[in-house]
């Protein structure tokens, strides 16, 4: 090794680096630069711990470690020379050792007011929930930490609790087997699409204005996406509906409207599907939140031919940062959609999984879901005199459930989605209806009610109903 | 109503169910029947009470539920009808009111001897990482419950932890926003696949033998996969690549055969990619278990033309059904990464990220890593000891490292496969090399060490040599 070179090599004794990483690391960037050559023989170890005043396994160490790592070879007899292989190769410069400048972390806020679809988490009964997830591990022992790639679909004591639930709250007839528990139930609408919609040009149909997870996740599968008007009964049904199409429809509350669908048209919409050889899907993703009346049934409960699929989620019944939902399949596409589970992430976390089945199975959820119906009831209900009271030029159509309100701009001549970003550069964020119409000519205001407190509500209406 | 269809309410005071959902439900399915015809009017409130002895208010609350159901319908001064518009329809039987019997559920195991690839997950500090959930949860306040799609790509300090540690330990060079938060390994791999092969017939390059989850992401993009030979020393490198391909590899250790790929062709591989403007993904997956020697450096580190793509796993590190994967993407390509995972599930669960984050930031998971591979390694040697003297009919090559170790049979006309599924049948896991094959000839048996305590590691190989 020239002079020059181990020269260059400066070790810090005051680093909190060991000397033979520091070493080794200079060793290969001398490499890299070109000024250890392929083919050149290095130092002895006796030479290099004399000249940089290192002891002599200091030296054995790093030369290991370069020959572990291929930058350089034993020759039997004459001694380490580095890699031959290497010639006409360059090497990147080595990784530097300092550390990047730490920026501040961006903290993690709530949603502003009056952000659609969102439930109050401060209502989530933390306290039980990790107490029964103790319970799960306890239950489990470490079982539940390994893969369990056989319930791909989801843990059977989840799938068994699910279909008690749905048959109870929303007369869904199902096998626990038919459950899928998926990652959200934007995971459900994802591979739904992708099993369903067999080829280029498969036809989606989707309510307008409507739900946009469910038009991106039909895009992806590159369907046709075909809208169907939404009036103040919710979707209206279609005559027909295309073999092998799909509709996607949000019958307990439309979204963003908030139109819950008439009997007859549920009836309808079955009709067409079994007649067409379609698909339904049935995203029933806030039915748990109704403050007066019974819900209608479910269009999965009136379904008498197979064609109905029924997606749900915990994000709002929950926390949506527990990522759950499910979907009740059709018997015939329970293999297909587990395959393909296993294709896409195999499964989500199990704990969450267990300790959401003790949650059902012990009245939890039932005791949460009657407390949040209350509790937002009452929000509903502040939301509609307050706007009433301040008479906001907004007409909302009247609604007794849900998480949100729909707010008709009375002046149409006024662009929805102009007088929205005017509320989100203040700090609010009230979604033009327009952002979910595909060709409707919607023109409105989406309000969630749900994750705000009373005084939140009425405070911030007053300053919108200045702002407008 | 006629009498013989109100002869058929039959009501049971001693069911749980409260009355008016026994009269509800069985008004529905009279109507279901079409005992109750569309038109046709129901018996005042009055009459029905007096007739089925029943309070008046059961009757008017069961009546008001049909109505909210769109089943009757009120004509102003005639009383209550069934819904004309329910003519023509035909409405399916109404949910039986018995529970389905319950079967017992499976219980959870943990994989049997010797399934490849698994941790022992009893050596996880699972109260370690409890406290940190708590000061995760208390840190963050509610604001770690909600939705936060703006860090689809991972919470902001797991990314800046992430990045940190893949530069200390793989001498990964990236900024925090490059690192994106999977549902596993596998999830980066189907994204990868669904974003860089771009329309059917692409070309998806995997080693052969080679990881079947990675062949299953590259089908579902419907790539033409195309098998690379492995040897000794790793994948051979092919010398092009086609441009806008991808090639699959596991450098740190090749899977399944525990191979190391070395330098030369590390270099090679960087070169073809570059070149022919192909991608490497490189699988990382079980790198942190080496038990002697350092790491080679990974391909991502030595990568100056932007052509590797890095991905790793925590299932290996901490535990599996955790499912947290990570990739650290090329800086143009971060942003259709995240728009593709918020069609795909939009993001994981966000408290195990920030447990995750904590876990890493206070050193648990460099102690964890320490104990694991201070262990794996005792537990590598008590098998290779254990194989060696019961003279399995196997070849072991040498490995320093890994969770596997791939037995070459020795007599290679005895079908690998047909050998494996005699051990399944005796309750063991011990894949056949063949079944990771795409056109290789190889022929040997898959033995995984780290999951089990060396008491079981002996006992079962016993059993194993007297089955063989």
């Amino acid at each position: 090794m020239p002079r020059r070179s181990l020269s260059a090599l400066i070790l810090d004794r005051k680093s909190p680096v060991p000397l033979q990483s520091q070493l080794a690391r200079q060793l290969k960037q001398a490499v890299q630069r070109g000024d250890l050559a392929p083919g050149e023989p290095v130092p002895s170890t006796r030479e290099l711990a004399a000249d940089l005043q290192i002891s002599r396994n200091t030296a054995v160490g790093a030369y290991d470690q370069l020959v572990s790592e291929g930058y350089l070879e034993a020759r039997p007899r004459s001694g380490l020379f580095v890699m031959e292989a290497l010639a006409g190769h360059t090497l990147p410069a080595a990784v530097p050792v300092t550390t990047p400048a730490v920026r501040p972390l961006p903290r993690l806020t709530a949603p502003p007011p009056f952000h659609p679809c969102q439930p109050d988490v401060r209502l989530f009964p933390m306290g039980t929930w990790n107490r029964l997830r103790g319970r799960a591990l306890r239950n489990n022992g470490s079982a539940i930490l390994h893969y369990q790639s056989r319930y791909t679909m989801g843990l059977p004591m989840l799938q068994r609790e699910l279909a008690a639930y749905l048959r109870d709250s929303r007369g869904v007839r199902c096998e626990p087997e038919q459950v899928a528990v998926t990652s959200g139930s934007q995971q459900a609408l994802y591979m739904l699409a992708q099993l369903l919609l067999r080829g280029p040009g498969a036809t989606a149909y989707l309510e307008d204005p409507g739900y946009f997870g469910a038009r991106t996740a039909f895009a992806a599968a590159q369907a046709r996406v075909t809208p169907v008007p939404v009036d103040r009964e919710g979707v209206i049904p279609p005559a027909r509906l295309k073999a092998g199409s799909l509709l996607y429809t949000t019958p307990s509350r439309q979204f963003p409207t908030g139109a819950t669908l008439a009997l007859p048209r549920r009836m309808a919409l079955i009709k067409a599907a079994r007649e067409g050889g379609a698909w339904i899907i049935e995203d029933d993703y806030d039915s748990e939140f109704r403050y007066s009346r019974p819900p209608l049934p479910s269009l999965h409960s009136l379904d008498d031919a197979g064609r109905v699929i029924y997606v749900g989620s915990f994000s709002k019944v929950l926390f949506p940062s527990l990522r759950i939902g499910y979907v009740v399949l059709p018997p015939q596409y329970v293999e297909a959609f587990a395959e393909l589970r296993t294709v896409i992430d195999d499964h989500g976390p199990l704990i969450d999984q267990a300790t959401l089945a003790l949650f059902i199975a012990q009245g939890s959820l039932h005791s949460h879901i009657r407390r949040c119906r209350k509790e937002y009831a009452s929000r509903l209900a502040v939301f509609m005199e307050t706007a009433t009271a301040l008479r906001l030029p907004l007409r909302f159509p009247h609604t007794d459930g849900g998480m949100n309100l729909c707010g008709e701009l009375e002046d149409s001549s006024v662009g929805d989605a102009a007088l929205a970003a005017r509320l989100t550069e203040q700090g609010w964020s009230v979604p033009p209806l327009s952002r979910y119409a595909l060709e409707s000519a919607a023109s409105g205001l989406v309000f969630g009610f749900t994750a705000f407190a009373p005084h939140t509500i009425r405070l911030h209406l007053r300053r919108i109903a200045g702002a407008l």
